[in-house]
């Protein structure tokens, strides 16, 4: 029996969930699937399990849904577990965007202080599911999208003796779009090779029937205009001698100064503008007349991802063998990286999981900012399961957004104030 | 016949280099030290040569000391070839320094934007000089302090002949001694090893009479006071987590934020005090009763690098055997760093040249940082030697520094235009 | 239009590859098929010739066979050449299998000295036609499985400037059947992963169904008996603590005395068995009457070679993203060799070539063995473009199968004059 | 107080030692000297220890010699403990060199299947010295020169928790003394570079007063006759080819057969000849008039160790920062080994141990067979402290002289019963 168990289950991004397993029925036949929420979500899973339910119907596939408080009650017998939870809500992320922009950083979910902050909060409760798996459903796969994804997956691999894990990500299928566009080309006629780190991965070989067409894309990734750059658009010119695709969130880094001053003046911080996009959405959500996905879901950052994550599951379930962008362990492919340690990178999908594919050299360029990130990571996890104070500030101290040791001791200290209640082990 | 060929023999440091050859005439018999000097700097040649023709008289050393400002003339036969040359002058230095400001990066001569221009119109004079020395000294040692150190001793590496070149630097002396200070200690009880790039290098290790007290020292490296941190002093919660200590240098990156504002409210630059400290000093070095170095050398920045460098020429001639921090290759030693790469590391000196020691690893917290400012060296010598703009924008958008494309962009332009007539291959 | 052209067309394993044509039409429609040779192969090829075409005839394929003594006739336009030739015929094979016996050592085609002595006259040949290929069909496939297959592809990275080649082995493909057998499964249930150098290659990884069943293959590869293992069986004790699967090959290095004496008291050398072999085979191949491929051919060592080489030309051809066993370049994927040296590893085959995967770290036992061995590639890589004999010496000192410098100069003097006419630029 | 313990000191070396210890009192005034033996080696301290005090006495240093069968009795505020003991005494060393034989193997005491009984032997008893150490004497130093150095070194850093150990060789030394008899100059005059692990290390690079002369020895290591090889020395051909300096013990290795023949037809192993030899030394060590060291013992293979032991103490005594080739932790230098593994190499001496030296690349065709030999000495170690014979066997089936699965299973078998009462482990 094929049981898919979703925890965060009250997520918006669910129907799109639901929508990839109704579609994949045939190949994915999805027997259970179980919506689990703790209390808080409590109101959100049961408008969204309910839409969740006429979608099934409307469709006609055999699968039942079902909706719990209680994970322990929904992950006996599990093949999957899919993570996409949100510790604190939105309040939370408010936050974290919200109090970096007092001492000069950029306020954001998946970098910087505001990274780091949702990654404590997050990794202790998704060790504790991982506890759970070891005894009710030992030999499933946890397939997490919680942000920041690269982070908690490497968590799971250090701190937890679950090994069928994979964090995934919506940036490389975007990245996969655009490049199809700029191409001209349908997307399944566009191959890419993706290496580096979650939210910092880059695109390093782009071949269209058997051509390396990857210095066509560079030349044409950014603006050909120096006056135009105001925009935030790449230059060409950076991007041609950088040699590889930068992905959108590398201009967190690379215009950290844009980003900035852009979030500085922005009268909302992207979560209140997802609180209001989501209460939107959870009206549409409650109308019993509803059977399907609500197309304005699409407007949403995550879009695809939810759809990437069943096109994986449903790649493991099958033995596919085709190649995705996840993020898994390296095995020694990326020369940049240790041997264990978790990278977003193309690999090929097969029963056993995935299994890394040669992506090529990163340039000398970005080595260093791949492996300061890969640090403040290690720094990050170590700092979620001690509680130190030290190792997060640390974390905070050699992340590039941060740049300020004075700035870097009150924002943390605003923020362990702020996030108390989700921080336990820092308390003591 | 011992020759030493001083280029840029004019400069206000020379004084502390003559007194360095005089208290150690025993051990290195200089017979003939020739300062050479560019005709913009005619006049200080003469009032610093003359200063040091008395100082030789005063101390009844058999050495004779010649001006020229044709180093061709100068170079045949020497031994030692000393590099403390300024392309452009501290006018030069000024624009590195106020230019960046208006962009809102900190400018400084051997970081950031304005190290980069420092080391553009650098590293083709230092060339050409490698290239005369190749005809008229083959076997000369290349002794350079010119700033950015790490820089010019790389791009010597890879684009000249000349296999016989060693960088310095003060900051490492000046870590030893403050070292030994905070350990009560005299500095030849205490031994320590350096490892990482010019003016980004740590200490790895701190000894004393063979036991490891480097967890002693990171102790209190910096300040106990979470309250006292306004004042640029490092955490010791933050130094004792890094596991290695910081040099002064490291604050441009750790505490960027805080060097940027006070540069922002300080009237002058740094330049513009050295210019002020610099006529002082040529008016005391005019006056004919001056025989020895004057004390207020020593308010001088860069004060014991001429110490240094008579230091390091002195065991190269005498193979002594002693340990010295230098720039030179890698040789393998550091991990992070490719096989050949210039690095700043503890080295036993021989007449054959440096031989670097183990240092122990770099803390993963570093690897990230010091990989990147390598790439960016590397960046920057291959924009020297090419006059492209394209490697010179790759150079700043990779630097911890810059943090903007916008600004690279207009902090690259306003450079080029303004240091143009000594960026002849970036003209075309 | 799709055109293959196979050098050493006369080949015995030619029927081999023609009915792997025939069987795969539909997917991998090839309008011509050219077979090359030189003179001393011409009766071979119109032999093989004529029952190519009598077998496409009775296929009813509409595929044209054309033969030649000219492959400058045949390449143009070519999309993959296949070469499977043999300087010097089975006599020269005889050489060296019989010459190194006389000193002690194992003679064989692809290891030892008589693996060196077919490099040397192979690497040239192929190299000659790469040149061509540059010329008349820049973008063709080179597909290698002429011996040793490691050697010639690591030359022609190295020397030529053809870079879509890929070597090819059928060893792999017989550990894949043996290890299937011992599950008893399918082939197609079994995943294995294969790392290493040709005919030096381990099998790191078996899964079934998803599950890593490594330890249960290891465990039944060799025997459980001490007393058994004269036969030259492995002894289980041992592969279970090596980790990985041995070859049938690496029988030559951890059974080197085994393998040895039974040579020494063998009549026949193998080339010679071959060559009763060929003559039966190119009796029945002359008779008008049969008109597919003959059973018999099955008996040749080289069995299954002409498949797997199909296989791989139809998985290019098609983009089909299989994984298969290949000879390429290692993208770093292996962190025991270097990033562009030529390994044998599972790969996905895409239109663009091998994408070597992920296939684990060797143990530590074998890390030095296949380092050993890829310097000896590297070294007659070397002796083989430059004639040198000091570089023939080095790597036959190198090799673990020579033992023994005083051996090393007699076989190597020995066998420049036995193969002096293949061996043209040692003769100077 | 300075006090030496020396464990085995009923050695025929011990004299070499204690003259050692008198002519460097003046720097080293070590105040207590004791000489540690076995019940079974009770006699030979006896002899060996009345002669030792007749030499202090002779020499007026005021040295203090004690002698003991309890080492718990002699540890206790030790500054230094020397490690020269042999388990099993000679009679153990013929069974090393005799046994192999019988097996197509050549027997030596540290390579091979000799070399790994004497480790198996030696491993526990050397780890119970340490764990004696750290009782009695946790800050001194352990200077092993008990063979095979190599691998007891390696197990004391793994296995142990002494980090203060250092293993010595007196090979690098002669080779030191045949380099500068090719230069024709003092010893004083050349300085050599030493990279590899413990009787396989080679001279990476020769100086002589700055200038790099390794070239012109490479030139000269052997014989340029062809005709003369019959003798063992080196084809002057194949050492420049290599590009380092094999050590006499790669003729273990690169003239494995002719070394074996050569053992095959002698009457006496080298044990049987030490036996011999030492009998006449302690006939002579027993004479109440010998005061002095007798010229003798220089004809004893290990001449010279003792000397290098007393000269590598008095340097870490007096923080000397001397070059020295020692045992130790590669701390990263070269990138052949790992990390933390032991291997011989120039190293500053200093009062906190060895820190080794920059000595440059192996030679790519020497990697895998130091390689192989480092995994052969990490699986006899892990065979040592586990009585593993799965491991054990591995350990034989990597070593280069084995190269018989059938021959490696039989010594094995053999040899375990032979010195059954020295390895406890192996019993079980």
């Amino acid at each position: 029996m094929l049981k898919v168990v979703v925890i965060g289950g009250g997520s918006s991004y669910t129907p799109e969930l639901v929508e990839g397993f109704i579609k994949r029925h045939k190949y994915l036949p999805v027997e259970e699937l179980w919506l689990v929420d703790c209390e808080a979500g409590q109101s959100k899973l049961e408008i969204v399990g309910e839409l969740a339910k006429r979608m099934v119907e409307e469709s006609g596939v055999p699968m039942s849904v079902h909706l719990t408080l209680d994970r322990t009650h929904a992950l006996g017998g599990a093949s999957f577990v899919v993570t996409q939870l949100r510790v604190g809500l939105l309040e939370a992320r408010v936050k974290d965007e919200r109090i970096p922009l007092k001492y000069g950083m950029y306020g954001q979910e998946t970098n910087g202080a505001g990274g780091m902050f949702k990654a404590l909060r997050t990794v202790p409760v998704i060790l504790g599911i991982c506890k759970d798996m070891e005894q009710l459903c030992p030999d499933a796969w946890l397939i997490n999208f919680t942000n920041p994804a690269g982070i908690v997956t490497e968590a799971v691999r250090r701190y937890s003796n679950i090994k069928r894990v994979v964090g995934l990500c919506n940036v490389p299928y975007d990245m996969h779009t655009a490049i199809a566009r700029i191409l001209e080309k349908d997307k399944e006629q566009v191959r890419i090779y993706v290496g580096g780190l979650n939210h910092m991965s880059y695109v390093t070989r782009v071949e269209v029937d058997g051509e390396d067409v990857t210095g066509y894309v560079l030349d044409r990734w950014g603006s050909h205009s120096m006056n135009n750059i105001e925009n935030k658009e790449w230059i060409n010119g950076f991007v041609k001698e950088l040699g590889v695709l930068p992905s959108p969130y590398h201009r967190y880094y690379y215009m950290a100064k844009e980003i900035l001053e852009e979030a500085m003046v922005s009268e909302q911080t992207r979560a209140e503008k997802v609180m209001a996009l989501e209460e939107e959405l959870f009206e549409l959500y409650g109308d019993v007349n509803l059977r399907t996905k609500p197309k304005q879901l699409e407007k949403r950052g995550g879009a695809y991802y939810s759809d990437a994550a069943c096109s994986l599951i449903c790649s493991i379930y099958n033995d596919t063998g085709d190649i995705q962008v996840v993020n898994t362990a390296n095995c020694g492919v990326m020369n940049e990286f240790e041997y264990d340690e978790v990278v977003e990178i193309s690999a090929v999908i097969t029963k056993a999981g995935p299994v890394p594919v040669a992506v090529g050299k990163l340039p000398k360029s970005v080595r260093g900012l791949v492996n300061t990130i890969k640090s403040f990571e290690v720094a990050v996890c170590e700092a979620a399961v001690s509680g130190s104070y030290e190792k997060a500030l640390l974390a905070l101290m050699i992340n590039p957004l941060v740049g300020s040791q004075r700035e870097a001791v009150k924002v943390l200290d605003e923020m362990l104030e702020a996030h108390g209640e989700y921080l336990e082990l820092f308390s003591k």
